[in-house]
């Protein structure tokens, strides 16, 4: 019997590799050279410069196939004098693996695709398996998950149900998973009117003060009080700008940003018709004109709770002893492409610590979350 | 008999002298070498750099002084090559004067000048002349006029009567001068939260929708509904800026500034009181720091109708045929600290292209101003 792939080790490797979006730093052809010798068909499915690996084992558009989804692109590492370790090192001390993407998400990868090897190499089952890895996850995202999940709706290649291994425990290993995500959207206010003296305010027309009414009604507003598996949304103003110097000057735009995150109470559009109407209102009352620009960067989603969520909390009971939350927090994730495809879940590591300097994860809990993707595939397949 | 002083040519040789401030461009050495032969006692009054000229025909400390203050300093031409003439070439073409500094004020200062040196040679009152012109105006104006009265103070020199020759017609020669001014203050707000993840506003503080709030109250305010001699005070919201690029990061820290211009119904101090309580009711409204700087460039101020606008008023309508509105409206001007010295009102040119590219004046309005000087002069000593 050939030993077990080590998870700890194949994320270092993947570590090694300087995967920057949209660089790939080697990072794919590690899993392809782990992932093609175990039986597993690889394809590469690049668009526009995107690189993205598709492999499945077992046949195309099998009965029963489980998919796993990740991504081996990494943000930037801001600069690395401020790093204690190098981040692109992969450095293993006292049981710490260092280095940028040590959490967010090669680790996911790297267990998935272990278990993985391992399973269909041990106990064949009777379906397949499906590792759909993106290199722009952290990026655009225009031509990564998505161009996997277009080119496999080409080629006869689905997924009857899929786990997405991001980050999703806010501090203890096993505590929590997601089954859904708010959506997100920004919008983009500006209010022009006519510049002016300061002193000769009947001769302009100020935009600010309704901006300001604008800006103090969005963020007064309820959205809604929360939703069966969502909590309530969330509007925040992030920025206002002017950049008016002169007092002695009334400008003639001023400019605000508001993120908001949303649940299944609301749309993208709903609530562009909302921001909509509010800016009309007040251009309005005002005089002024009020151009609002919507991008929203994702639809709120939910798998409820059934079979799929099941499946991943018993398996990470078993593993860990905890009875992780289903929770619909936090920030965006490519399952919000997948639950177009299939019901999607998401499981993996403490979040804490990605994106920052210093990026690093106990390898303990690498192996572990191997461990609780290895019981899922058993137990999906059971 | 000696000819008269032609204001339009000393106009001209004061426009070729590029006194932006804080230079001075050697316009105090012309007025000196025209002011001294004709009688003139003339000190030059520098202070911290900041050149001053101080002119005196009769005894210091006479019973009756008429004064005449006025600035040689000029605003920035920006590009030159937007200019259609030489911003320092002080050119006369068909009948009109070019240059920075032909309206504001030049030919103010080359206006009364002149009248005094032909008043005082022609019909020598039994009383004193003073002009006290000053080389920062346009700049931060500490050592400008300031140190003129200063200097007179403290070596027994005086003025009953003062007239600032700042431009102060909107559109016709004649039609307005200005027995006092508004004052002016900005307030700089910053609003101070807890940085965080847009995600989870819940773990931050945005300082932005109480910012918002704020502004939207000041701008909503009703100041006063006007005074005798004043309009209605008002306040101008010219900036807000946060400068956060990241829609998914919630600020630290959000500013606003205002510009008030105010009546006297109001100070400087009173101000600074009420928007400071605004600030402290949405601090705590809100649970954030705000902290208001409040920069005040001048209060209000009022020579009531009287002997000194109507003898002005008397000399315009002489000259022009038009009753000269008294006004308070518009910026601000020298006679704000003149005020504390004496009464003091303004009377000069139409103001419009002042400050702004292609700046220029007919010459005939140059030699009408001199001639409502020269009676006001005549009317005074009569």
């Amino acid at each position: 019997m050939t030993d077990p792939v080590d998870p700890v080790d194949l994320t270092a490797r993947l570590v090694r590799c300087p995967s920057v979006t949209p660089e790939d730093g080697g990072a794919l052809d590690i899993l392809r050279d782990l992932l093609e010798p175990a039986g597993f068909a690889c394809t590469r499915v690049d668009r526009n410069g995107t690189p993205n690996l598709f492999a499945r084992w077992g046949r195309a558009g099998a009965n029963r196939t489980f998919g796993f989804n990740g991504h081996t692109d990494v943000v930037p590492v801001g600069d690395p004098a401020d790093w204690s370790r190098d981040p692109f090192g992969g450095e293993i001390v006292d049981g710490i693996l260092w280095g940028r993407g040590s959490v967010d998400m090669k680790s996911g990868v790297a267990a998935f695709a272990a278990a993985a090897v391992d399973f269909v190499r041990d106990t064949p089952p009777d379906g397949a398996l499906v590792l759909a890895i993106t290199g722009d996850e952290e990026g655009p995202g225009k031509d990564g998950t998505t161009a996997l999940l277009d080119w496999m709706a080409e080629h006869g290649e689905r997924m009857d149900h899929c786990l997405v291994g991001e980050p999703t425990c806010p501090d203890t290993f096993g505590e929590m998973m997601k089954i859904g995500r708010r959506g997100s959207l920004n919008a983009h206010v500006t209010v022009t009117g006519v510049q002016g003296h300061a002193a000769y305010p009947h001769l302009a027309k100020n935009p600010l003060p309704a901006l300001a009414r604008l800006c103090d009604r969005l963020c007064s507003a309820v959205l809604d009080e929360g939703t069966d598996h969502f909590d309530p949304s969330t509007l925040a103003l992030v920025t206002m700008d002017v950049g008016n110097p002169a007092t002695n000057v009334i400008p003639r735009q001023g400019r605000a940003t508001v993120n908001i995150r949303y649940n299944d109470a609301h749309s993208g559009q709903s609530l562009s018709d909302w921001l909509r109407a509010q800016a009309d209102e007040v251009a309005g009352d005002f005089g002024v004109e009020i151009a609002v620009r919507v991008s929203n960067s994702g639809e709120s989603f939910v798998t409820p709770p059934g079979e799929l969520s099941d499946l991943v909390a018993a398996a990470v009971r078993a593993e860990t002893g905890l009875d992780p939350a289903l929770s619909t927090t936090g920030g965006t994730s490519d399952a919000r492409f997948v639950k177009d495809h299939c019901p999607v879940v998401e499981f993996g590591l403490v979040g804490r610590g990605m994106h920052a300097v210093d990026e690093r994860v106990p390898v303990e809990d690498i192996r572990r979350l191997k461990a609780v993707y290895a019981r899922i595939l058993k137990d999906y397949f059971a």
